[in-house]
């Protein structure tokens, strides 16, 4: 094997690598961000690179025209480096950095239940200590626990509180600073059986005030957006909210790109490990400064996110989590310290993962249903967690039933030919009117429009549908007195946006590969709570509400997700929108030990429906393949609009 | 401050210091070693080197004389860079590097009640597990667990069974290359209350054969002498013993120079740490070439020691211990794990260090206490560990007091012109003809005698007391028609061997400070256990018997260690020499939960006398600072004797 020169126009210095190196590797050795959005499969065809001077060899060029291929194009991700090489680096689409924080802010209240001294499993104890006297040899450690013990009260006396080798070698030099006046941050668990875990995290010299924060760290991984809350143990208040996207994006859009791109070898696993922990470190530190607090004096971090996020944030092996049978290496994670994770706050500090149930049903469902208030419902309760995977919950306080759907990233935006994320100038919501077809829309963060999000997509499936446009299996009518409806590269399609409207100055389309997209996404998510409801014996009528989670599930406009069959016919005011159910259900599980030990009982409770193997499902899902569905009856307030809409065209 | 050149003669290259830096850190940097065993207190002399050109500003010429000083001689220890100069190193004496084994290996059966199934901590685990399928997902760690679980036995079912993030990150590969049989390495210790503490330390491929051995190691920590043994913890069999000198020897012969140099910085302890640690991973990897086993193999190590010696070990500040009142950073330390801890066998191996009592008193004794059946005895027994510290315990079944005399080290023989350890060229006994008082002598290892180890300088104190060449107080008779006695440089001495007899072909002799050195140690070691008897309202009479421990005692030989007055004077068969009591203790801790147990116990039944607290030791001292005693009634088989040979004299 020889070394070949490798040269990106945009890189400081050119790298040298072996033969069969890959141009995406070559690009990293040299510091040159290249996305790869459906990491390094080469479908997405978003890691374009101009061959200049030299050869590579293309294992695949899936995404490229013989044209394109002539012009020296290559997908990075697909190209050898074989011999000398000059790479042109077109302007990489960056995602955009900053969430548009309007958007983000829960409005998070304390629960009036919560008692610090109670419920929290971080202490902080304010010690005066006896110093050792030739009538008192006691070692330093002996002394210190047993101080710990008697202010932690006489269910303490037989518990050994635990201690690192590191924390032994400090402690002595503490007491004699501190003057054998000390605060020792400490955390506190009940065990299933037996003594409480006890353990020593942190010893300062000299007290603290009682009122004076004592602060927790809340993480939401989510595949998109990771999510930060820094709480005050002691008031139990979010003093900051932050949220960035997750970094792991350009190494793959969906947990599926990710789990290949982190499966190809162990530095892969290692960089997806890094970039979310980069993600997450920084959201730290963000918050820590705006609350004042140093990285270190966070002594407990309660993480949430799917079993995908969980396993690549841990660099735990997730490839047969996509495989024939899908499992995960582990839903119920030890107790974990934040050094071996590599979080950036303080190295002893707890770090709790939540527990998921199955590899598409993770730990920000159980937080979600957690926080939804479901598992302690009197009535029958269907949970929803509209994307990618579509999580579905259906139960009650008596029973717990749980899917997930793959509906893919259509409502994330991706899979369809001008979908986007939430973000400034995506588009989301249309309304076309039924007799000239002319459609009106807004845009996020009033801009120019660059693009559909996924409440954009549904309302405009959902008004496609309701003008006629598309008829209930999605086909364009065509011969529509309106130059929207058009053919074009990708078939029959309908212009929203005209290009000298927009960002891009490109028309903004769909198309009917699009739609076919969407009708498959929301078909899977109706044929999962359909399967769900058949395997308990009860009917969706009987649904007495339905709770919506997620960031997304927020601004879908319930009326139009039921005019395409997305969510079920059911009274309006049955549907109730949650937000991001899975960080405040880890919110809550970082305040209070009983909520923490509900979720685990959730977790436990919920059975596990894996559709795939469920013949009933390609049934419900054939049949919800249709604008509403196959099955009118189950939609009679759509059969009514319809009919009120149609007459007078 | 400035950077000056320092040119050591055997150094491979010079080195470039700051102004104040003293020779033995220079030393260090140019990768010379300078022997320090006073720790680099400039007492002891022995890192003596020659300034040949340039200077340097001595701190301490303590041990020079103006000749040395005017020769250009200095103490590295003491000596401080401020300009170049060239420094000549003589050549430094060697330890040893091994010890003569017949000296060390025990004879060690396997305790006839041991049964690896209830009594061992380490369990290996045969599993076959039902691989995972569509209708059973469960993820890899919780299908091991519950076969875990399962095959432990239904009083586990309600337990957690804990494993690292390494570990979770690899068994997934592990399960699937045994094809779902493995062998699990399991650590299993009941709590005090509630339910067991599991770990899975290592999970391998395939099946294992159950009389395959399982290995375990323990470790004796001596402040001379590190003792290792290889244990099949299946068996019980002790498969190798093996022993070395302790590297930390280098600087600081004493625990309490041990003390002063680890004590000086961070970079003095990390020194003192990894020159234990460099011993024990080589009395490891020597012992698993003897056993054929691989250092990773090793699943458990217990470890004892005094409690400097723990310290030092973990990196724990020492200094603490040798300044009132005297007391250690942790007795009762945690469960580690041997990667913490530095050791070279399985990262994740249960490394148990074994409770001490106090400064003075540590694990060798609770161990000691434990091998030597004290603490389960049911009539009076006194436990002593002649050496530096005197460690000395009475009691029974029903009750334990220990203290510690500080004896000094003169039965190492250190402190005494020509004392040495009891390796080749040792004197270990001395016989004296009270008629011409001409010496006869026993050498170690068929050589030409170098100097006296410990039991040899009781043999010859005892003997020059009898023959009367010393009279009570220590007083050497003159005017005696012998030319070995005489008048030496240090005043009075006796020469026990003429220098062509000898190895270095000098008089080996015994001085008068020599044997003050001597009476006060053994004056140390017998008001230490005057003051436990009188402590707890016993006479030294009634004990029924002396258990002598240490590798040391072994080789004392009791009559003459009564003659002069180190033990009491008792019938001699309520003596027992038990050699390394420590090692042996460890050794059933290894394998038997409850004998771990009852070590713990001993340790905290054990009552601390701290002697320098007690007024009524220094009067007991000072009787004892005779041959054999003040008050003869206590010795009257010592009266009896002197009687006999000094009548025909």
């Amino acid at each position: 094997m020889s070394d070949h020169l490798v040269v990106f126009d945009i890189a400081a210095g050119p790298v040298t690598v072996k033969t069969g190196t890959l141009l995406t590797e070559a690009a990293r050795q040299a510091g040159v961000e290249i996305v790869q959005p459906c990491g390094g499969q080469g479908r997405c065809g978003r890691c374009l690179v101009r061959i200049g001077d030299g050869k590579v060899r293309r294992r695949s060029t899936l995404r490229l025209s013989s044209a394109d291929v002539e012009m020296g194009y290559a997908l990075a991700c697909q190209s050898v480096v074989e011999d000398q090489v000059a790479v042109v680096v077109p302007p990489q689409e960056k995602v955009e950095r900053r969430l548009s924080t309007d958007r983000m802010v829960a409005e998070v209240t304390v629960p009036d239940s919560y008692n610090y001294e109670s419920d929290q499993s971080i202490k902080r104890l304010c010690l005066s200590l006896v110093p050792p006297s030739m009538n008192d040899q006691s070692d330093d450690w002996g002394r210190l626990e047993a101080a710990i013990k008697r202010q932690l009260g006489a269910a303490f006396s037989d518990v050994t509180v635990n201690i690192s080798l590191t924390k032994l070698r400090q402690i002595g030099q503490t007491l004699r600073k501190g003057d054998w006046k000390v605060a020792a941050m400490l955390s506190v668990d009940p065990r299933p059986s037996g003594p409480h875990d006890v353990q020593l995290i942190e010893l300062l010299p000299g007290h603290i005030p009682e009122d004076s924060p004592l602060w927790g760290v809340v993480v939401d991984i989510g595949t998109t957006t990771v999510t930060v809350w820094l709480v005050d143990l002691v008031s139990g208040q979010v003093a900051v909210q932050t949220a960035e996207y997750n970094g792991q994006i350009s190494r793959g859009e969906d947990v599926i790109s990710r789990i290949i791109y982190a499966s190809k070898d162990d530095a892969g696993c290692q960089e997806m490990q890094g970039l979310v922990l980069g993600t997450i470190n920084h959201l730290v530190d963000r918050a820590c400064k705006r609350a004042k607090a140093q990285p270190t004096e966070l002594f407990k971090c309660v993480i949430t996110g799917n079993s995908i996020m969980m396993h690549l944030l841990l660099g735990l092996p997730a490839a047969t989590i996509r495989l024939m049978p899908f499992v995960t290496a582990v839903n119920n994670l030890p107790r974990l310290e934040a050094k071996e994770v590599g979080l950036n706050i303080h190295p002893e500090a707890v770090v709790d993962c939540l527990p998921g149930v199955a590899s598409y049903v993770g730990a920000d469902i159980s937080a979600g249903v957690l926080s939804s208030g479901l598992d302690d419902s009197k009535i029958v309760n269907l949970f929803l967690d509209i994307g990618t995977n579509g999580e579905t919950v259906l139960g009650s306080q008596e029973w717990l039933v749980t899917c997930a759907c793959s509906a893919g990233p259509a409502f994330e935006g991706a899979g369809v030919l001008h979908g986007m994320r939430a973000t400034r100038g995506a588009i989301e919501e249309v309304w076309i009117n039924s007799q000239g077809w002319e459609p009106v829309y807004r845009v996020i963060g009033e801009a120019k429009p660059r693009g559909f999000c996924g409440s954009g997509l549904i309302s405009l499936l959902a008004e496609l549908f309701l003008t006629g446009i598309v008829d209930k299996g999605g086909n364009f009518k065509t011969g529509l007195p309106n130059e929207r409806v058009r053919r074009g590269e990708h078939g029959l399609e309908y212009v929203v946006a005209w290009a000298e409207e927009t960002h891009y100055g490109r028309d903004i389309v769909i198309t009917r590969v699009d739609v076919d997209n969407l009708l498959r996404a929301k078909a899977a998510i109706y044929a999962g709570f359909t399967v769900l409801a058949k395997s308990v014996g009860i009917s969706l009528g009987s649904v007495e509400q339905v709770l919506i989670g997620g960031a997304f599930g927020k601004y879908i406009n319930v009326e139009k997700a039921v005019e395409i069959g997305l969510l079920p016919d059911l009274p309006w005011d049955r549907f109730q929108f949650l937000g991001n159910t899975a960080v405040r259900g880890a919110y809550l599980a970082l305040l209070d030990r009983k909520m923490r030990a509900r979720i685990q009982d959730i977790a436990s409770r919920m059975t596990y429906i894996e559709l795939s193997a469920d013949n009933s499902f390609y049934d419900a899902f054939t049949s919800a393949l249709f604008l509403p569905h196959t099955d009118l009856a189950l939609f009679p307030s759509v059969v009514k609009e319809l009919s009120q809409i149609k007459a007078p065209a």
